[in-house]
This record gives structure tokens, C-alpha cells and sequence, in this order.
């Protein structure tokens, strides 16, 4: 049975904010999401725009130093439309071809959870015939960052943030950091569909309902967001230019293998080079967010651990 | 039939050269590439180190201005070992991870090509149990660049080059710009292996059989290398930093849907939005490189194609 | 005659907290900042580490979307010492060059504000034999950011914050965007002496004593900090990489001259391409700082305004 | 006496091209130098545009691994105007501020080597007022690069190149290292003024006479282009991003401080952590360029050296 929590306020800041909600250990929780402008599922704005954030959410017992287990039980859209923007931001094209983009449009688009597909509104034109399977993840999630700070959730940095990673979605398990007594966990910025690098500026905005649960691992200090799917370990970097988001990855990957995984600096080099897989989410946001990741597949062969 | 080309002698740059075979549209050339360090299918040396290049090539008819087509037909290891350094190299960690660093040696891995897995060498150890499937793919792939340069093969640019993207295997069909009559184009650095970023700064180096063909697109200016595979259209850019080289990939794939397949900015913003992908090569050469994709599946969903 | 004001707490943060001090347009304000370490002018600990702010100082009046002018009237050390640390930074030399770096430690100067001269306090080695003249500077300094961020005085944004630009110094005048209603001034982090670009990650760090006076500019949206010296105007980008802090402030250039001085974007690129000036005032923190400059004897020329 | 050579031809790589005058160690050579569209001191055109090239010319003596000392003696425009762009480079302001550049014409300047001043040629409006101090120096200049490469005179590396850097100027005793018998230097793209960072992508572009000599030092490798004013020494990096030649420059200026002044890395990171100055020669060419400078006077202080 999960615990339910209306949300009474939204913050556009994840910061050391007074919790909104209270939850011990392997409780589910039941909540909802705006969408980045602050419409709700009934397309009524609730709160000002610019990703307002759920929480935070007080989880008991998670002291500074500890790592915060997040699991994405359920994240599911509660609506069945959604908005993007309608032309390529600025940062993604060359200086010489910013000329050409027209002024970008906000634009809706249908979500259809039955097919599970998102389609243009109109059936005329080329985009009448476009079908977009859906993937509905949360754009913006996260701790309370370090010295008490309430940073903007336009952004993000070690504490999570405004990633816009498509692997935020159902089933997802993730790690953060905790910088806060309860470490004050935020979330928001569905999206139903997103290519990676969030070109537009926005996905396919919409508001969600989600079901988590928290897990405290106590004195266990990580660098930056984690997460792990059925195929897959991850690690998230937060940075501008993307190469310093990359470095930030990679790097917190190669910590993560040595140290769980028991591999020596030399033996996580060679998978890495060898299998390493990356993902840009977005090169957009004022900090750029790009994941490394690893197959299981690689670790159950070469490590003496048992298949999750 | 394939005309056979036993090179005669190698360049570490590509440029203008002396060509070493001719060819005519449609006809398929059968050659072979060293490895980086210059070593052949018996591992002996026969070339400087650092990517001696296979070639020029030059292909009758191709004029500056035309876009040359080229088959990867076949990309085979040519004997049954590779080697790749054993160390991430210092600029994919963060500064401050350089120092936990040991310095990098070179190392020796097994290639079956009839299993297609890649091995450790030897059975003790984490890594006696790793296997990796193979993926042969040239890592240096280009044309004569403009005006009459001979650029280092250690690096890449609107020419191809050192781009490391292990999407250059076998069926695939990659396009450059032509600069120079002939166009004259360079293969090596064959890689049996290798994740992306390649974070050692090298993949599994080995030597290989290559058999390509060419096809001229007359009058057809294009701005960075591009290709087609059975299920994406890619584009590549290559730069520094990594968000330049994105920037490349996205302007070029933008121009592309735009001329090719008819659809305006606004159309081609919206689907790449929700649907590109991006592949980050190389994070090690002079010059960064990243794939932009899109699947052909979309396209065929939107505009009045067949299906190849 | 200035209000004295002996600060009780310190934060590190730059945010909308509790004014400490309140002030009307014209009126000076004497205080004291602790140095980077949270050292006082007897070098006792009087804070935790990292930047403690002095502030927030409320400006009378000041609202969101009005210009804040700050008169560094005095910028004085207020102790014979200082502290630097002794290694360059791992992210001023190139990566292959940073496992030559052995372990940064804290050293000691001496800073003598008679001879206005900061030395090393051993004479003996070549160091003992070095003067450097000392231009005291505050490294951190800003009004509270947008949308109610607290945010670390580690790094530095629109708001201000730690830039580390050796520019703000006894004499200058510097405007800020107000987000917040009486501006909230924090300043801090002052440095005897420090080379361009901050490649110590320190200056000579110091506790100082600070006269400031403010005005209030009404309705005067601009985007970055700004300053006037007897001889430049400059502005100040901060941001990662480099080139991105170079844009913001050369930008911020651009819209100044034309909206202030009337020249046409023209007239402005014509100045700026043959005149500008730029300072790196730091390649360390979380955020680069840059500052666009241009002599002010160019503008007495061209535009119609009377000198100073 | 100096040797005089009128050149024939141009080049618009710097590589390894057949020499077009020799000189031994000591000689000085007059030659003349084409504006970076091919246009004389008379302004016709006498080679392609981009940066067209004087020389090479073949050092006798110089082999690779020696340093090639160059001196510029005179370096004077030969026409009494210069040409620039009028409007800011795409890439030198954000992204947003992009859409707000007018398109970028060719303009026009007067250059009066009588008062040293350039200037505007219509005497209305706000320009017609203005007087710029004429610093003549060449935008374009350096050795044929390592592995026989031919690269395009718009961008630069450890071999020099088009690097924009304003201190290039009469009286300059600058440093290349030598990778080709004869060192093979080449010259051109003169400037008679230039705002830090070449916003408009061009400075105040003029043909040039040249007077330089050359000195080797043998087997005294060095990484990047250095030189040395009445007051300073400085290091160049050429690379982008700009964060990465500031690296390359300040790593070049480390290692120099130690193996010719013997700073011990403690004593070179203090000096130079609150005394190095930097200066960005061009955010605009495919390679951004930054010098790291340090007053020869801290030197003359610590070390043994007598003053020049």
C-alpha cells in the first residue's frame, strides 16, 4: 500500500525546503507532478512555471553522507496531451545556423497511454503520419544540494536536478547523494517523449503520476547520480561543456566498478574502453547532463556476482 | 569482381597524394589496412606508427563539389589478435581523477572471428572471463581535404579522418564532400572492438581486409561526413569540445532532412526533438567526434518514401 | 560619515536571507569580510570555511528589475598576512601535465600595506627575494540571485558571486541586476594580490576592512555584472567553458554601448573589433570569469558625453 | 644588409612546401607580405584569398628538434589602408544574441603610418571622430607542422599558424619549434589593428614589409609557440576550447620557468599563481589563441639572470 501525497505547494528551487511529506524506509509513496509550466492534469496552472518541483520529501533517517536509493515505482503521465517547443534551440546548432531557426512556438501533441504513442494533432502535413512511441520519464529529480543551497531547477550538478534523462522512467532504481538530514528528495518535469540532447529545449511536457520508494545506504558517500535498470548500470555528469559532463561520468564510473565491483584500475579501464555506452540527455539547460553506462551482462561475467 | 589493391605504401596524413589505385563508379576495390602502429596481418611492421592509411584511392569523375559515396562491403580482421592500451586516458576523467591514473601500457587481446568475441589472453583474473562481441570497423576514413591540405591522421575534420565511430563496419554507406579530383580517399585504423568515447585512446587495434565501391553524386555539396545503415540515417561532426562537434552533427542532420526528404524547419525540428540519438565516437583525438541519428523508420512513417 | 556595521554571522551562500544591514541610497557602510578560510583580522576562525559572506546588506528601495550601482569606496587588508595555496590547480595545465603536479599545500605571505608590497616570508631561495605589488580585491561579491536560489560562494553567475576579478578593487563603481527586493549585497573573499586567471585556486587570501556606498537605478534591467574605472567600462561573464563566460560579457558589451552610448550595432562591432580588451579573471572555480573592457577615451570620442 | 625577397608565389597551407628563399643564421631578410585577401601594397589581388602566405623560407642549419629563434625587426604596413569586417562573429556572443547581427560587410579604414593612427574614412557620424593607435603586427605565422602536414592558413597549433595574437609586432623575439630540415617559416596576414579576441573575425587587414632573422638552437625541443618582449615573456595555445589554450599556454610557461629560469613546480606555481597575465589573441579561427605572459622583472628579481 502506498502512501498518498497531495502536493499543497510546489518549489522552483530543490533546495533545504520545509518537507511537504514524510516517509520511512521501503514505503511506497504516491504522488503527482506538474508539467514544466505548471499545468496540471487537468491542463490548470497550480503553480508558476519553470519545472516546479513535488516536495521535498522527508525520507527518515537519511543523514549527510549517507546514499539515497530512489526507486521510480510508477511514473506515468495523468493526461493525454502534452506541449513542446517547436524549433531547435539556439546551443544545438552551429553559431552560423542559429540565422535560420525561426522563432520557436509552443505546440501540443496528443499522448495516447492505451497505445502508448504520442501523434501530432492535426492528420494534414508530414507530421500527421508521425507516430512517437512514448517513454514517459521524469525530467527533474533530486536531493538537496550541499551548504544549504536552493539552486534554481532550470539547472543541475551532484545533487540530480534538471537532467532531463530519458532513463528517469518506470523500473529505474537511482542513487544520490545526501547533503541534508532527510535528504529532501524533489521531482517534476514529465516528459512522455524526449530525443536525447532535449533539442527543442523541452520534450513532450506533461504532467504525471508517480510511485516511489526510498532505501538509505548509511555512510556511503557518492560523487554523483547513479542509477540501474534490467541491462544496465549508469552514472550521470552535470557540467558545461558536455566533455566536462562526460568527465564527470566516466569518472564516478570508474570509482563505482572499483569500489563495488571489486575490479582494479586497470581491468575497469579495459571494460570501459571496450563496452562503455553514453547517452546525452541534454544539451541544453545551463548544465549539460550526459550518462555512462555499463552492461550487467559484462559485470556477471567477469565479476562473482549473482544475476539481480 | 573485385580489383585487387596490395598497397605499396602508406601515409600519416591524408591529403593530396600520389594515388595509389584508380577506380571507376560501381566497381569494388579489395584491399588492407595496418593497424595504428602500422603492423600488417602478420604482425610485422610495415609502416610508420599512427594510422597509416590505405590509399588515396581515386575515383574516376569525382570533381570538387560532387558527393562520394562509399559501400563498406566488407570490414574483416585480417588475423587473430588485436592490442589496445590498458588505461582511461587522462582527458575523459576529471582533473582531479588524473592522478589515480598508472600509466597506460599496451596489451594484447584475442580475436576469434569465428565466435566473433573478443578475449583476454590469459584465464585468471576478472578479465579471463570476458568476453566481448566483435564489431570490425575502420577508425580513419576520409577524403583529400580542401585546399590541397595533408592533414594528420591522428585528428578528423569536415574531411572524415580519425573520427574512432565504430558505426564505419561493414554494410554501411557513408558520404563525403569531394575536395580534391578524384577525391582521393584514405582507409585504416581498423578496430575489432571499441565503446564509445574510446576511452583508452585506442579500440582493439588490429589489421583488416576491407572491399569497398564508390558511387559520384554530382554537384551536391554536402558539409560533414554522413551515412545510412539499414535502420538510421547518421551524420557526424568533429570538433572541440564535444558540444561543438554536436553542434556540427545536429546543423548537418537539420540541412539534411530539410533538402532530402522535403520537410520544413519546423517539421525536422519536431521529429529530431523527440527522436534523434547521438553516438559519442571519440573523446580522445585532436578533434572530438559525435554521431547524430535519426531511424529511417520515422521517415518512412512521414514523408513519401519507400522503404529501401 | 559611514554606518558602521560589525557583522554577527556569515553565510556561504549568496541568497535571500536575513538582511544583516540596512541602507539608504547614499549613504557609506564601513564592514570587515573574513578571508576564504573564515579567518579574521587576528586570524581567528569566525566562520566556517569557503567564502563566508558578509551580509546580506538590504538596499533601501532597491526592486526587482532595477539597476544596483556599488562604490567600492575602500578596499583595505586589515592584517599583515595572508594565504595562497602553492601548486597550480589540475585544471590550468593540460591533463597530461597534471600528474607532474605535486600536492597543493597552504603557504603564508606577508602583505605590507606601507610598501603596499605582499613578500615571502623566508629570504632565503628565490622566492625570498620577490616583491609583488599589492592591489587588494574583493573575490566574491553579488546581490541575491533569481527565483530565491541560495547559492554556493564557490562559483558566481548573473547575480554576481565569486568571479575572483581583480577589477573590483578600492575606486571602482559596479552595477547589478536586483532580483530581489533591497538587493541583498553580499561581499567577501578579499585577495591581496592575484594574477590573472586564479591558477593557485587562491589568491593571497586576507581579511579586509570595506567602505561602500550604493544607488539605486530604477527600472534598468541589465544582464551581468558591470563596472567603470577612471580609464574602461567592463562587464563580466561567468560561466564554463571560457568561451561561454566570453560571449556573456561580450554580449552584455554589446547592449550596453548601444542602449547607453547610441551607437548602432555597427558603430558598437566596429569599436569592440579593433578596441576591446579582455581580463581571465578565473579558469578555477565552478563557474569561469571573464571581463569584456573597452577605454573609455574611445567613447569620449565618438559619442557625444562629457568626460567623468 | 638584408637580403631581399620578393616572393612569386603564395600559399595558403603552411606545410612542407618547396622553399622560396634560404638564409643562414644572422642575415636579416626584407620581404613583403599580402593582406589576408591576397591584396598588395597597391591593392591588387596576387594570390587566392585566405591568408596567403610569404615564403617558406629554408633556415640553413635548422633540423627538427632544434628551437627557431625569429626575429621581427620591422614589421610596417606598405599601403596607406586596411580593410575589416563591420559587424561581430556569430560565435564571439551567445547563441540568442546571434539572430541580432546584421549580415557582415567589408568595410574600409584609413592607416596613416605618419601619426600612427587609423581611422575611419567619413568624417559624419559617430566613427568619423574616431582615432585608433595603428599596432601593425602579423596575424599569421610559424614553421611547416610535424608529420610533413600541409594545413589551411586559417587555424594554428604547436607549429603556430593563424593565430591573431596582437603581440607579433616590431621588436618581437619569438620562438617555434623546428619539425622539417630548414624549419620552413612562413608569414602573411598582416594587421595595423586589432581588439583582443579578432571579434569581427578580422582585424584592420593590410599588406606588410617585413624585415626578421633567424637564430637555431640546437636539439632544445619546445612544445608550443613562446617569445619574449622588452618587458615580457609569453607562451601561446592554440586549441578550442579556449579553456584548452589556456591550458596548452600556461603548461608551455611551467615547463619553461623551470628548465631555463630553475624554479623549482612550487616556486614557477607561486609566480606565476599571482603574476601571470593572459591575453586571448582570437576566439574567432578554427583554433582559439591565448598568451600567458610574466613580467621579465619578477624574474630578474628571483633568479640569477642579468637584465637583457
Amino acid at each position: 500500500m502506498s502512501i498518498l501525497f497531495h502536493p499543497q505547494r510546489y518549489f522552483n528551487t530543490i533546495g533545504t525546503h520545509e518537507p511537504q511529506a514524510f516517509i520511512c524506509e521501503g514505503e511506497s509513496i504516491l504522488t503527482s507532478t506538474l508539467d514544466a509550466r505548471g499545468w496540471n492534469n487537468s491542463g490548470k496552472s497550480a503553480s508558476s512555471r519553470g519545472n516546479p518541483m513535488t516536495g521535498p520529501i522527508f525520507i527518515k533517517g537519511a543523514c549527510p553522507g549517507d546514499m539515497l536509493e530512489v526507486r521510480l515505482e510508477s511514473v506515468v503521465p495523468n493526461r493525454s496531451w502534452g506541449w513542446s517547443m517547436n524549433m531547435l534551440a539556439p546551443n544545438v546548432v552551429d553559431p552560423e545556423t542559429v540565422s535560420q531557426l525561426p522563432e520557436a512556438e509552443l505546440v501540443r501533441w496528443r499522448v495516447d497511454m492505451g497505445s502508448k504513442l504520442a501523434s501530432w494533432p492535426e492528420s494534414e502535413g508530414a507530421l500527421g503520419r508521425l507516430k512517437l512511441p512514448v517513454q514517459p520519464f521524469l525530467g527533474c529529480l533530486g536531493v538537496a544540494p550541499p551548504r544549504g543551497q536552493a539552486i534554481s531547477t532550470t539547472t543541475s550538478g551532484v545533487y540530480g536536478g534538471n537532467m532531463d534523462f530519458s532513463g528517469f522512467t518506470s523500473g529505474v532504481v537511482c542513487y544520490f547523494p545526501v547533503f541534508a538530514e532527510g535528504a529532501l528528495f524533489h521531482l517534476g518535469d514529465g516528459h512522455a517523449v524526449q530525443g536525447d540532447g532535449e533539442l527543442l529545449g523541452t520534450g513532450i511536457e506533461i504532467s504525471m503520476d508517480v510511485r516511489l520508494s526510498f532505501r538509505i545506504h548509511k555512510d556511503r558517500a557518492i560523487d554523483w547520480p547513479r542509477g540501474e535498470t534490467d541491462t544496465h548500470l549508469f552514472c550521470i555528469g552535470n557540467a558545461r561543456p558536455l566533455d566536462q559532463a562526460f568527465q564527470h561520468a566516466t569518472s564516478e564510473m570508474f570509482r563505482w566498478l572499483q569500489q563495488d565491483y571489486h575490479l582494479t584500475a586497470q581491468e575497469t579501464s579495459l571494460l570501459l574502453g571496450q563496452a562503455a555506452e553514453y547517452q546525452i540527455a541534454n544539451l541544453y539547460n545551463p548544465a549539460y547532463s550526459v550518462a555512462c553506462k555499463i552492461q550487467k551482462l559484462y559485470l556477471f561475467e567477469i565479476c562473482s556476482i549473482s544475476r539481480g
